[in-house]
């Protein structure tokens, strides 16, 4: 399905358009290569053993990211909401088989671009490879963070910070996935919950 | 101190050279912007709060890079050795103070380039480009899969890892400071080390 500039969400277009200073012309090549993808709710985006072959930009919905350990536990390595790029990094790149699960949370809507159709614009709109090594460079910047996040915050901590920074949080991602994105027990999240509520 | 050619790890020049088909002249006035820098083991490259200014290739010795949590512990996101690249890859790229500490395991030779000279560089090689390109994106994901291996893996399996990629590590790295990377007491990993020695 080709993209609809009004359903877009504005981040997308200041993005390009003010950090980037696409032209409204190379605005618009970049656009309508770009299709809009909709992935219902508990539907896989990507799973582990394929390719991740397209950048798709969350325009709508939450997802999470989470890899399978050997003993068959879900360990969620985080959440993705609106504005946020899905897929896993390192496939695409590589064109290996990705080792992660990327699941809609709720309906998603999804701007995809195909690996082939971002190079051929790469050639067009010089600008485009600017914007990839800023993405990318943020990219390496948060994991860097998350990962010192998870060497240096309790739970309790890590789940501040995400209630911060995500507020309606609760109204989106089920209990038992905040759980497992904190490595603790459902009932420890539920107390530590109430904890914070009587005390704030 | 300026560098000189025969000093170099080969990975170095062979990056530049054969993987991004760097001319004689490009390598030259690449390596003539490069300066040596010698830090003493225990002394620090870098410390939280100092902003970093520069890329430093690590051309002899190994590094730690740690962060101080809230309770004064120390914890190790990684260790480096040669052919890396050492710094605070955050601070670098927003300007904004260090979180990470830098320190020298082993008396260290670093090649640094500064921000400044880096850019002026990048303006008379474009291909210079290409490889931050490249090894931004080598981070991104090396930080996912170190990610993806702390909420995966059990101690003993991080550190089989660790022992893998580096099996001089024992002569290298302190007992500590694996003990305080694989999150667990120097006792634990003594106990560890000698059931793996018992049944091979």
């Amino acid at each position: 399905m080709s993209v609809i500039a009004e359903n877009i969400n504005p981040n997308f277009r200041d993005l390009f358009k003010d950090k980037f200073y696409f032209t409204n012309n190379e605005y618009e090549l970049l656009l309508s290569h770009f299709q809009i993808k909709h992935i219902r709710k508990r539907d896989y985006y990507l799973k582990a053993g394929e390719v991740c072959k397209a950048k798709a930009y969350l325009n709508k919905g939450c997802a999470r990211n989470f890899v399978v350990d050997e003993r068959g536990h879900e360990r969620i390595l985080f959440f993705a909401f609106e504005d946020w790029w899905l897929g896993d990094f390192d496939s695409y790149y590589t064109e290996k088989p990705s080792t992660n699960y990327v699941q809609a949370i709720e309906d998603c809507e999804l701007l995809t671009i195909s690996k082939e159709n971002f190079s051929f614009l790469e050639e067009r709109i010089p600008k485009l490879k600017q914007w990839y090594t800023y993405k990318v460079t943020r990219s390496a910047s948060a994991s860097l963070k998350r990962m010192e996040e998870m060497k240096t915050l309790t739970p309790k901590e890590r789940y501040l910070n995400l209630l911060e920074k995500h507020p309606h949080i609760f109204q989106r991602i089920p209990l038992q996935y905040i759980a497992a994105f904190l490595n603790i027990e459902p009932q420890s999240l539920s107390r530590m919950r109430k904890q914070l509520i009587e005390k704030p």
